[in-house]
């Protein structure tokens, strides 16, 4: 998996990259469970059944772990997005393969991405530009579709800014509700949720 | 005010209340911009020109605290609810009442709002009960609109609980790019949003 959270991550082997995915996706866990403020080294360390030291020796300290969280949020993301373009097709079928690939990911990633949309004001100075920086990237994506859509006349003449908005507050606010309610796939719902969402803005 | 909260209130004067009130309102300001867990007794006494002794005159506890904010929201979010109700008209004019009356909470409550929406977790106990009640009302208010609508042959056969969840998605997410766009209204943001989910809905 491309990381861009590079500057976090000098040059190491694959298996210590490994070790620190694990690492991640179990903090993650850990978090969502607790919140992020209010887990502690102690407890980070006892989930990944390392000592302090080892801790460091993978993470650098609890805001490089949220940011890795982040990372590994936004790259699924952007995968998806990418896969999506790569894919062409109408804007119809574009939005509604992004809506696809977006709770898809909210589904692989449940922990991480509670943490990334719930914890990440907790955040500092470069960091929480970079993020700033890489969730503004993802929106244009889904604005650029709205875009097109409304050039060849597919799509009404609707704000390209709001109605990206509205489009990811109705899937990721999913992350609310998914796992208490765990009968239903990321399909179920992406289907549905495109219905609503092509025929709203359908010229 | 309607408060339900009536467990954490026993009877008082009306000055009382008010303060009460005040206190709540700019103890929710701190608690959506350092974070629920990470405001201490300290801060919250700070921010409220009062002492130790005097806060607690009006407040048992922190988590008492939060669960006033909750009660603030879902009071405000009822009343829109029993007025959109008592206003009447189709379904779909009640859907963009509703949605009208949600954002413009939003807008009125940004803090308590944002506390709300991001801190229910921290609430314990018979709390967390409680507001799960409450919450579920209100989205039962929701699905009733859409049930109508079904029935009437206004909407499509949409699955009225997760048509409900995308529409409450959509208009709740707002809360965490509002304060940021300073330039939209509630009413701004309304009539957008419900063009798109009652067009999408539309039969």
């Amino acid at each position: 998996m491309p990381r861009t959270g590079a500057k976090d991550e000098p040059r190491r082997s694959e298996k210590w990259k490994a070790r620190r995915d694990a690492i991640v996706d179990t903090s993650a866990r850990v978090f969502a469970q607790r919140g992020y403020h209010a887990t502690g080294l102690v407890e980070l360390c006892a989930a990944n059944e390392l000592g302090k030291g080892a801790f460091y020796h993978y993470i650098g300290s609890k805001e490089e772990l949220l940011a890795a969280i982040h990372d590994r949020v936004m790259d699924e993301v952007m995968l998806g997005a990418d896969r999506v373009a790569q894919a062409g097709g109408s804007p119809s079928a574009q939005l509604a393969m992004l809506g696809d690939e977006l709770l898809d990911v909210i589904f692989r990633y449940p922990d991480d991405v509670w943490v990334f949309l719930d914890e990440f004001r907790a955040l500092t100075g470069e960091r929480a530009d970079r993020f700033r920086v890489r969730r503004r990237e993802y929106e244009q994506r889904v604005e650029a579709v709205l875009r097109a859509g409304i050039k060849s006349g597919e799509f009404r003449k609707v704000d390209p800014r709001l109605t990206a908005l509205a489009f990811l507050g109705m899937h990721n606010y999913t992350y609310l509700w998914l796992k208490v309610d765990g009968r239903l796939s990321a399909r179920d719902i992406a289907k549905p949720f495109a219905d609503i969402f092509i025929r709203g803005i359908a010229k």
